[in-house]
């Protein structure tokens, strides 16, 4: 016999960094596969090690992994699974970043600075990732510093459902807290019917890099319920402090809307405090007990993210998820 | 003797495409250095043809190009080029692109599209640039494409500047013609000294792609003098209705300010007729007599490229030319 | 469960660029696919937008582009096309070029000149195609500019085939136009049956590079039908020259036969005029009606590519096509 | 029709070089896969031609070569085969080399040496090898030098078997015949229930750098029947010495036991004349008949290598043929 | 003019990571060039920034980072650090690693796992750096995993000179407290003038990987004074079991001797309780007040590292570090 | 200080392969430059190993080696001296290969076939060379296989002009010896004043690939001194023949002129039995004493390629030995 012929099947695995291995769980269980058992600790020096108790040789794996705190660990145990993934035959590698890391660091402010996230792009890729999948990037052009297919899921219509749904007999405003985010303040608006929009906007002396000396709020909020977005709250010193400018120029009501919850100190503090009746994040970042406070509403992307899988294993379209 | 040594000198050579050779001379003459001379044509089926007529060993090579109509044709040859460079034994390769091409496909805006900025970058690399040197990104994650260094030069103080002079006694607002780019009316309204910004909010249907179908203004432009900026005008429908919606909406005055002149049909016409007092824009494309009109005032980058050439030639801070 | 298994097939889909669409669709129609259908269009400034209507994920994916002028913007609006493909999940990109664009530019003729055809190799790999396939090359080497498989199918058969039939009865001999092709009209002649051949010898000045001072007919030709072959007809100067002089040199019937129809202006003029009594012509680039004339026989390619895509899809041998 | 869509299969098919074609046979033969024919001949100047007599278009290719002398001649056939391969489309290429060549240049010993086993790995790269397949590296390490999957198979446990059987009367010490392998007699010793290990140990002048002033058995030997091993034997000429001196130092009986027989002159002189009352190599490169000797014993690594391959080409698991 | 010459100048700046910043300004100070300025912190959620506050166009950079914990932390900002000078245009990026991180992983030692320490180098090398300088790597062979030049300095000199000069009326035997590193026990015994070796052999059960279940020693300690040798003390449970074991086997005295002071918890403690009566460090890591005990001695690589950046500037030879 | 500056200074050193040292001596000769000194020798299995005596830090290296018999032997030296140059930080490597190893397998002649030519290419830029010197390439193209400087010399002009200088008196026509090397008889009669040219034409059976039926002479020869001219003669086959065959066809006298002596047997039989009155080539090869015979000519490259390092070291113009 010249050759030894056999269909070809492939065979989807799911893996899990162990920053937040209840989402993974949760995508498993969407689409009725566990999680692949692994070896996974740090050796007494902080360098990690991670084995694979199964073997994955030719299999489609979705490598999970949330980027939150301590971020740089995490970071490079996605590196090293995505290597240990490589050298053991795994036939395509996506790494499934919900939140991607250094997303902020995605243009040079001034000169001598990095540029991370092409880096962490890079990275992902030297390691030997074929593919990304990613919700809610801090920018899009982020998916063109990755050289290969991005899936770019879209957590946003999952706030905006929930928005529309609970204020339905409010006279919304939407409002970016800075200037930056308008656009996405927009793509908001449109899918809440075409609501009015408005944003912070800040004065800064020129010669004196980020010293911001005023803020004004630009657009219609007086007597409004306004609806206070941006893709992620870090120490949610600007979203807070938004809030606090639209009560202050007359908004009847102020509701905060995000993907990411990175929720550094002190951001539970501010959010609670600042006066908005209620603070609406996704879990692409896990939620600590202790950065929980009463105003928060937390939405699962854990089925956002195993469609996408399903239909990336099945070769199906991902784009209708862009406009779920 | 085991080995033979000489001193190490380095040596600046300027090279210049077909498009708009003008701006070479221009920057040459800046730097008091020709244009180094080539053979360029076309065989009679579009293929391009160059030779350089001297040596170009071991130089220091600054290649200007700007990416006018025919714009594939322009880059293309700005390949060839390197590529010609680089087998001729060019030292390093630097790439000024005044205007960069295909800059506003910066992402993927729905599914199967493709991010021809990165591929453009790309494609630059594989020729065999080394650095790249260009002015006002569309957007500043591009920077983030080229896997090197990046020189973005920043023509928009030229601009401001010119503006500040001119209508140092008007009541100025900053107006962003669409919510993408309230950042960069935020940044001219700081270096107006803390003018007021306005933009136009587009509400669009969120089932018809593209369709818009209402405007706002948003902010306050009655009885003020609009500086209406962007970073290209390309058929200036965009920018021309911005200008007469502030001017409805009671402004006093428009002023249109961007850096890139692309001009194409019918934006001559539109901008002469959409009622702005004065058009501002720099030749980082070239502007042909057919595209001029009345209320046009072209400002040279040149002086800002020259200098930028000398100061990566001889290792100074460019960076500076940022805040220049 | 610890994996999802399922079936691997593959799917073949079909892209046509816009410089020749007929081609495409008649290659659709041998393989009984229909081309996927996009959106394509240039922007005001020539820009290309490339965007594909149906899901590509996970296709083996075939994309015929016919580089006819304007080249620069067909070979861009390809690269663009491979960059989509890949950033949509196509498994596999094969780029069907039935004319390979830069071929003659294979080599340094002189120093400080590119080798235009590797860069267009690179750049095909750059944007991300896996394959090449393409139709009669200019010279054999460019195979090897490509890091990876190269499908070069050989229309020649189908010229030659068609000479022998209609010519059967004439004592033949195949002409090269110029020294470096005889090898290719001794391919022709041992496909004939052993006819003789010869070639125009053109003297140069050594000191004056490319200027010709003489040319003399070698081998026989008086009495004879001439067969004058080549890859390509671009302005048709040389091929019609060549004419000219073997029926000066006695030739009984001049008969031109190439494989790529570029026909820029005035070959059209120069063919119908040079005495030949046919030119046969493949259709790898489209002839438009006004460079169609009297003489003109035009044979088709799309069998063949067809034929070769559906052997590449199924794993089966191409290799039998260059022997058809 | 808008794809063609078939299901997928894989086809495992055979390759060798021309080295020692006998292993691959043994291989094809475990697996019931003929190897796939060639043409394979060296031109008058010894420039290396291969072709192969079958399609290989889609295949999971396993090529097979022994790096025996002319060990340069053996290593670029294999990368020729390796480039034909991948111009011919096959899917996947899998190098297999039982005896890694230029294991033993896998480190700078000393500054401006090469690192000649991690250029090999580059060098296989290049060519197009995906995947490489090795027996008992020199140095574990060795796998980083490739970037990509690495079937490491271990045929210690042959031998340590076969000695098990043999020797299971004998109070047995496992022997490093130098320092930097007393990690593997450990290993040996695990294997052997725990046996006692022993080593020689060199002395060198520091200021003369490979030059040994004596050597000292450090370990129980006396009275014991010493195993000295090795991943290979090439002149012999340490393990001969070892033997020596294991037997000056009262061991009853010393056996020889190592994978890779590389046998240079004089190894079989050496070996046979150094008091082992057995030599115990297995078959990674070819022992031609001037090279054996009495006391040889070879086990062969044919159906290690293709259950190795079966498992590859299955996407089973390879890790378990390391505890085999 | 066709070209602007001068003469070329090159320019040492020195880097400094934030994990150990003594140790680069201990050898700034032997270089008399201060460690560039920067601002380097992290972000509230981890994310670190770094900008340098001086040009560094065209410099001959070298950017020490001591890999401490947290070392993933001190990893990714090396990375980030050689992204910003890449793209800075630092014209050589010399990264100085005086200890290699994820040394220890640097093979599979079973199916499954990572090659950390090939995707350390690669890492590195994708971020921008073109050589590697680091100190007594714990296998040479990772001096392969780069692509290009490393300076492998050898601080084993440091270390064996201070126990010559101090034990040099003992009679002294080299211990190497595993099987592992029999071969640097036996470069030790050389430079101490021939001295004995002996180690620790371990009998593991095979079918339970990592299980140790007895300890010999192998080689003449009773008497002697034992210098216990290895590359890093990472817990130091291994090397305090050895000294423990030597003494229990008679030695006279342990002296402990390593180069990398990784001394994470409870290496303190089990050393200063293990019964040595000295353990000689160097400074290549940090050791925090809280990790110092009584018998530690601690030598400085400084004045070796800074030869060595002087010697790789200047173009001067390396290879004498290493038998200095 | 912040930095330390120095002038840059570049020095160039030569380095030569085992193969044909006597050629590097030459060109060190006429350089006035030493080869630097190297052990280099092989295993006794055949491995290479190659190490320099002197530092190369920093040099502009130049290895020179000559791909003679045994050519696989020769080639994986120079792969070896490249990474060891590379390792120890030469800042450029320029390889110069007098004759281009396996340039006849630049192309597949039919399917399955390697393209040894470029995998040649990619070889030496994998181990790290970036630029390539070589002489009278078997076809251009193989430049194009390189991706960067190909320093093309051309060692032609020296066999015309001594051809010119020694026939001057003979009505010369130039012949090649088959259809494919017609183009350079072509530039042969350029510069020998205008002569004509002939050639053999093959006649092949279609169906038998390689076989060829019959020869004719197809062009004026009868009466005049013939120079059959080739770029290599290998084992003589082809221009022996062409060389009778003229001679019959009524031939006065004929010379043979060649650039590359390959000269495998029977090579040298054959020739001085053709019936040439003279056989001119150069040392691009060794030609050892067997292999010499009294009709040969041989003339030295050593000045070419000397000047042409010398003009690349110092950035001068190559571009000018082409027309020497």
């Amino acid at each position: 016999m010249n050759a030894i012929s056999m269909t070809n099947s492939k065979s989807l695995m799911l893996f899990s960094g162990r920053a937040y291995p209840e989402l993974a769980e949760a995508v498993g269980e969407y689409l009725d596969v566990t999680v692949t058992p692994q070896q996974a600790y740090e050796f007494a020096n902080g360098e990690i090690f991670v084995r694979f108790e199964e073997s994955v040789r030719g299999s489609d794996a979705f490598l999970i992994q949330s980027c939150t705190s301590p971020i740089n660990t995490w970071l490079m145990e996605t590196l090293i699974m995505i290597d240990a993934l490589k050298r053991a035959s795994a036939k395509r590698i996506t790494v499934v970043l919900p939140f991607y890391p250094y997303a902020r660091q995605d243009k040079k402010h001034r000169g001598r600075e990095p540029i991370s996230a092409r880096l962490v792009a890079d990275l992902l890729q030297t390691a030997g990732a074929h593919r990304l999948m990613t919700v809610d990037l801090h920018t899009d052009q982020i998916q063109g510093f990755f050289d290969g297919p991005v899936d770019h899921l879209w957590a946003q219509p999952l706030l905006t459902n929930y928005i529309a749904d609970k204020y339905s007999q409010d006279d919304l405003t939407v409002v970016s807290p800075d200037s930056g985010r308008v656009r996405t303040a927009e793509r908001w608006a449109d899918r809440l019917g075409g609501a009015p929009i408005a944003f912070i906007h800040k004065t800064r002396d020129p010669d004196k890099p980020n010293e911001v000396v005023a803020n004004r709020v630009v657009g219609e909020v007086a007597g409004r319920t306004c609806i206070v977005v941006d893709d992620m709250i870090d120490t949610g010193g600007t979203i807070a402090s938004a809030v606090r400018q639209v009560l202050a120029a007359g908004a009847k009501k102020a509701v905060v809307a995000a993907t990411h919850p990175v929720l550094s100190d002190p951001a539970a503090q501010r959010l609670s405090e600042c006066g908005a009746v209620e603070v609406v994040l996704t879990n692409t970042l896990p939620i600590p007990p202790e950065h929980r406070f009463g105003q928060l509403t937390e939405l699962s992307v854990a089925p956002l993210i195993g469609q996408a899988i399903r239909e990336v294993f099945a070769d199906g379209s991902v784009t209708s998820l862009f406009d779920a």
